[in-house]
């Protein structure tokens, strides 16, 4: 494969439809979109991304554009999981995690986009294989809905083919959360998945009393009851409770994967390849997920995860996040009989419409 | 205390005297400065700084402008350990560690240099006041010095008045390391302080093979043997070994503290308010080495950490760090009887030469 020549970066304010809130990071008026391309002397090229609700683009931009292009224009495109590595050491002061992963992240989706392009492959091919269709649940970003409008979003999702659910928690009473939770169940009925989302809002002790009052609702998981870097936390709150307990969108390198395998007492592991180093990245966690027989399933991205769920044999459901990157995008995910079906295309699958993207760009540039 | 109004972001990279390597960083030609002047409507302001190897400067300083600078305009400058916790959650989906860390530090310096200023108070009284003066050592990036100029080196150390020394390992054979550590035990005799840093360079194995191999050359401590991540790898080196060990430069969370003062039987911790949360993360750490007995030392910018460490009951040696950070301020490090002392005036004590760093600078702006 011939080498690399150049790295495109480009930041997007991209608009939410209306203000989204959840227990921890405030309004969402809308997301952060950071794309790479890397093009080769060849004149192929491949585009990754990563995104944030609103804060870290710019520095994200700024590791791209000064530490990693610089690092990598001149050397092959060819051997990803060496780059990977070697981008992790370049940075590797300022990274273990925060913006780098990010960066990173972005830089190697870019490759894997050339390997498959390079290959005629798919990415669900490349990523394991296991299958092309994988399940999906709607994740709202509505703690600030009041009732009405949460149940309307919520059979909104159904309506658009989806038979899992998960909505926000961290109501200013453990008594709202509840009601909310039995509205919800009430209304989608026994058959549809349904998970809750704390934002690590809550202690351990708050945690276990939620996961206790939530029992009657059948919930298939508990997701961040508590801040993720309390691995045996998550341990106690299974232990005394029983929920099924899911976490991985706020760990950002294979260690903290590691620690909350091994300390957690996870039901599920939830990378975003976004942020936990990109596919590479994403792989190694699906890996040593299934050492513990644990289902990996997503966060945020779904028009990229489908495809990178969906090729584990320890597949589990996919996020369909409330950033709709996918809309941006030339092929939004495609759902067929309540599964998400993954892109045949060479690559990664994802093609950007940078018309759509620049008329939406809240940012001047 | 009146309004943030203003916070001036400058990044510098300061050219060093001759190429400095260790064992996982590579060469050095450069370190980058990045500084953050707060400014009140008062007209009063404090100057904050964070320092990296010459990578992630850029994304630090976009940090600062794009999400921390316009999040505090507007605050009151007064409490700086409510601002501290505000400025964590505000970026903590791109955070907990990383860049974020290295950006948090600086406006946090410059909010104590205000608080310190408005109480007319120093900082090694405001951070403990234990003492003024406190242990210091010379820590060279000399991985890449043949022997007759390693201990060149350590003989300019000890004419500075200093009486400990630390060098590099991570040469390509353990014999070549002994023979380096043996020659440099030689030269200083048996009463000066001696330590070893393998940039986390080694494997467990590796690194027990190596603390046994030194252990006629009576070594204070053996500085980051393995991976930082590898929190229970560090207690097997120490239980199997019995050497010292120490570690710190590279955790950015007060978790990550945690997690290494409770797996990683350490000796001495070496957190680094560049990077682990600024004066206010410093002294988090401080208290919780304390409740394990162990002794705080630091990492870099000596300047700035002859008061954090003086101020210290637990205090253990500050490093007087190849990158003289120290040398473009108006007092570089003033040492006494070996002993280094705290500057007595308002507010960190640390005031820059702006003329000189802008001479040095490399970067055209
Ligand atoms: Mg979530
Ligand atoms: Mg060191």
């Amino acid at each position: 494969m011939s080498l690399i020549t150049a790295i495109d970066i480009r930041l997007f304010h991209i608009p939410l439809a209306e203000v989204l809130v959840d227990a921890k990071h405030g309004d969402h008026h809308f997301f952060e979109l950071i794309t790479a391309t890397v093009r080769l002397e060849d004149g192929s090229e491949g585009t990754g991304y990563t995104y944030t609700g609103g804060k870290g683009g710019h520095a994200i931009a700024a590791m791209i554009e000064h530490d990693l292009a610089p690092f990598l224009i001149g050397k092959s495109a060819q051997d990803v999981e060496a780059l990977y590595d070697a981008m992790q050491w370049h940075v590797h002061y300022v990274a273990r995690g925060g913006v780098a992963s990010f960066a990173i992240s972005a830089v190697d989706i870019a490759l894997w986009d050339l390997r498959g392009k390079q290959l005629d492959k798919s990415l669900w091919t490349m990523a394991g294989g296991a299958a092309s269709k994988c399940k999906a649940y709607c994740g709202g970003i509505d703690l600030g809905f009041d009732l009405p409008k949460l149940l309307a979003s919520i059979r909104g999702y159904l309506d658009r083919g989806f038979n899992g659910v998960k909505i926000k928690i961290g109501q200013p009473t453990l008594e709202e959360d509840i009601a909310r939770v039995k509205a919800v169940r009430d209304l989608i009925g026994p058959d549809i998945a349904f998970m809750v989302d704390a934002n690590y809002s809550m202690s351990i002790d708050e945690a276990i009393a939620a996961a206790e009052a939530f029992k009657p609702y059948d919930l298939l998981w508990f997701e961040e009851p508590t801040i993720p870097d309390d691995y045996a936390g998550y341990a106690k709150i299974a232990a005394a409770t029983g929920m099924p307990l899911a976490m991985g969108e706020n760990l950002h390198t294979i260690h903290e994967f590691g620690y909350a395998l091994d300390q957690s007492k996870l039901s599920f592991i939830q990378p975003d390849a976004s942020n936990c180093g990109g596919i590479t990245g994403f792989l190694q966690v699906a890996k040593l997920a299934s050492k513990y027989g644990v289902p990996v399933c997503s966060h945020g991205m779904q028009e990229l995860h489908v495809s990178l769920v969906s090729a584990q044999e320890n597949a589990g459901w996919i996020e369909v996040h409330s950033f709709p990157i996918d809309q941006y995008t030339t092929r939004p995910l495609v759902v067929e009989g309540h599964l998400a079906v993954a892109p045949d295309n060479a690559g990664t699958g994802v093609t950007f419409d940078w018309d759509k993207l620049e008329s939406a760009n809240l940012l001047t540039q």
